[in-house]
C-alpha cells in the first residue's frame, strides 16, 4: 500500500484550501456532494483525520465516519424521497478507489431507477448546489 | 420502512438453525462467506443483534460491524492475494437489499478482473470451504 499524500483533492477540501458543496461536519467528519454523482443526492462522507482507506483508517475515526454515513443515509431518503440508500466504500485502485483519503459513498435510490457510472462526468455546480440544499434543510446545517 | 422479521436467513445462521460457512465471530458479530459471491472470497459481516439495515442500526452495533469488516477486509487481502476491496452495505429492495438483517459486503478485488453479478447463483460448496478455509487461515479461526 502507498503511503498517505496529503495533498489528496479530500485533503484539500477538509482543510479549506478548495471548495466543495459542504452539507455536514463535526469534530471527525466532514460531508461533501460528491463533484460526479451516480445519482441526486450522491454524498460522501469524509473522515478527518489522515488515512488511505479502510485498511489503514484508525478505528475511532471508522467509528464515527459510519455515524456519520448513518445520519446521512437517514437524511437521503428524506431530502431525496429515496426509497433505499447504496453505501460504498473502495479500498485501492483494483476496487475502483480514485482519491486516496478514505471516503464513504452515501447514494439515495429510486425504484427501478438503475445507478449511474461511478467518477464519469461532472455534475452542473447548480445541481449540485441544489441537492446540498435539500440535504442541509433536512440536517438543518449550514453550507 | 418495514419492521424486522426474525425468520430471515442470516437472523436463522446467527442462531444456528441453518448452516453456513463461518469464518469469524466475537460477541457482536457474525462473519460467513456469501453463498452467491460475486468473487473468491466474498464474505458478508453480520451485527448478531437484530437490525433491518443501515436505517435502523443500534450505533454500537454499527461501530462493531465495521470494526469487524476492517478486519476482514485486511485478511482478505492476504488471503486471496487481493490488491484491492469493496467494502458495501445496501438499505432497502431499491438498493439491492435482499435480506433484511444488517449485512456489510466484503469483496476483495484483483485489479482487472471486474466483479460478478451480485445474488445471481449459488457457489460450489467445495469452493466456499476452500475460500472459508483461506480466510480461517489468515484470522486464525476455527470454522
Amino acid at each position: 500500500m502507498q503511503p498517505y499524500d496529503d495533498q489528496n483533492i479530500f485533503a484539500r477540501i477538509i482543510r479549506g484550501d478548495i471548495p466543495a458543496q459542504r452539507i455536514y461536519e463535526d469534530e471527525a467528519t466532514l460531508v461533501i456532494m460528491d463533484a460526479m454523482p451516480q445519482c441526486d443526492g450522491h454524498a460522501l462522507v469524509l473522515p478527518k483525520a489522515a488515512s488511505r482507506n479502510l485498511l489503514d483508517i484508525d478505528p475511532a475515526a471508522l467509528s464515527a465516519t459510519m455515524a456519520t454515513a448513518q445520519r446521512i443515509a437517514r437524511a437521503a431518503m428524506q431530502a431525496f424521497a429515496a426509497d433505499g440508500v447504496n453505501v460504498m466504500q473502495f479500498n485501492e485502485s483494483a476496487a475502483g478507489q480514485t482519491v486516496f483519503h478514505t471516503h464513504v459513498h452515501v447514494i439515495p435510490r429510486k425504484a427501478g431507477v438503475p445507478l449511474g457510472q461511478h467518477a464519469r462526468e461532472l455534475a452542473p455546480p447548480e445541481v449540485l448546489a441544489r441537492n446540498a440544499e435539500a440535504y442541509r434543510r433536512v440536517l438543518g446545517t449550514q453550507g
